[in-house]
């Protein structure tokens, strides 16, 4: 039988980049914003002044060095048992993050081959079952059924089935088998 | 209404990657190979060693410098009022290219949105009403309508709407209308 598929998300589902936004900014503007202060912020509330924020997402390196969100890896090998795993990210608006996204992807998750990895911009188009995102803009026009990785500017977005980590992912999708 | 969405393949399709393969592969190879002498070979056969292919692949500024098919920034730019256009290049096989393409489109197509770039490998999930792209492996399990656009290895392959060129794909896309 054809497996079913899911699209995964990069930034805030598989790589933690909240983390290495705040240190960025803080380093940056010299405040001491912490996950904590920004919960339930709008990514533009939480981290002001657009181009200091487009300044670090395109910083070199900033993609290539995020840190992995806890259990990701072993949660991802194990779906792949049962669904077919794309990783789709939306990455077009910052060039410089490409070759990062995918020496990242190959470090860490080296199972994945490379025709199971989509950098793109719009998700509209991204025909899988399930869609795992952080972002409302990704899931309300998704195809698939959407999944929403709770982030700190999504927890008060309560129109998508939440899930909080990785060790929920696996009981939700694994109940669907 | 909603307009209606084609995915449009990049090399062989939008890049006359033909040209520059042909170039790069005699001049490392000492062959002389040409555009009439290949008509009908698959890829492998065409160029044999798939090492030196890959190499030429791999090569630093290959993809951004490729020539731009006959009248497609025009027949693109006349579709775009109609039709939502998708770019959709394979390419996460090959990293060094993924700058490399985005760099390309913004030179020659700078009317094509980040937000409508899709760098992947398999074009299996990718739905949009129309796919346009020379290879079956990708027109045989798309979503929409596949529509094969002729290359030197493509020409005995039957089975899918064929279109010659730009030109011809206007007639037909706008014939749907």
């Amino acid at each position: 039988m054809k497996k079913k598929t899911i699209a995964v998300d990069m930034d805030g589902v598989l790589a933690d980049i909240e983390a290495s936004l705040i240190e960025c900014y803080n380093k940056e503007c010299g405040t001491a914003i912490s996950r904590e202060s920004i919960q339930g912020l709008s990514e533009e509330d939480a981290f002001h002044g657009r181009t200091i924020l487009r300044g670090i997402l395109n910083s070199e390196n900033f993609f290539r060095t995020l840190p992995v969100m806890p259990d990701a890896v072993e949660s991802l090998r194990q779906l792949q048992e049962n669904f077919e795993i794309f990783i789709v990210s939306a990455a077009t608006e910052f060039p410089m993050s490409l070759h990062e996204k995918i020496g990242w992807l190959g470090e860490h998750f080296p199972f994945i081959s490379w025709e199971n990895i989509i950098l793109c911009g719009s998700k509209r188009i991204i025909n899988t079952d399930y869609m795992i995102d952080d972002h409302s803009k990704n899931l309300d026009y998704c195809i698939g059924k959407p999944i929403m990785f709770t982030a700190f500017h999504n927890i008060n977005q309560t129109h998508h089935l939440r899930v909080n980590n990785w060790k929920e992912v696996l009981e939700t999708l694994e109940k669907t088998l």
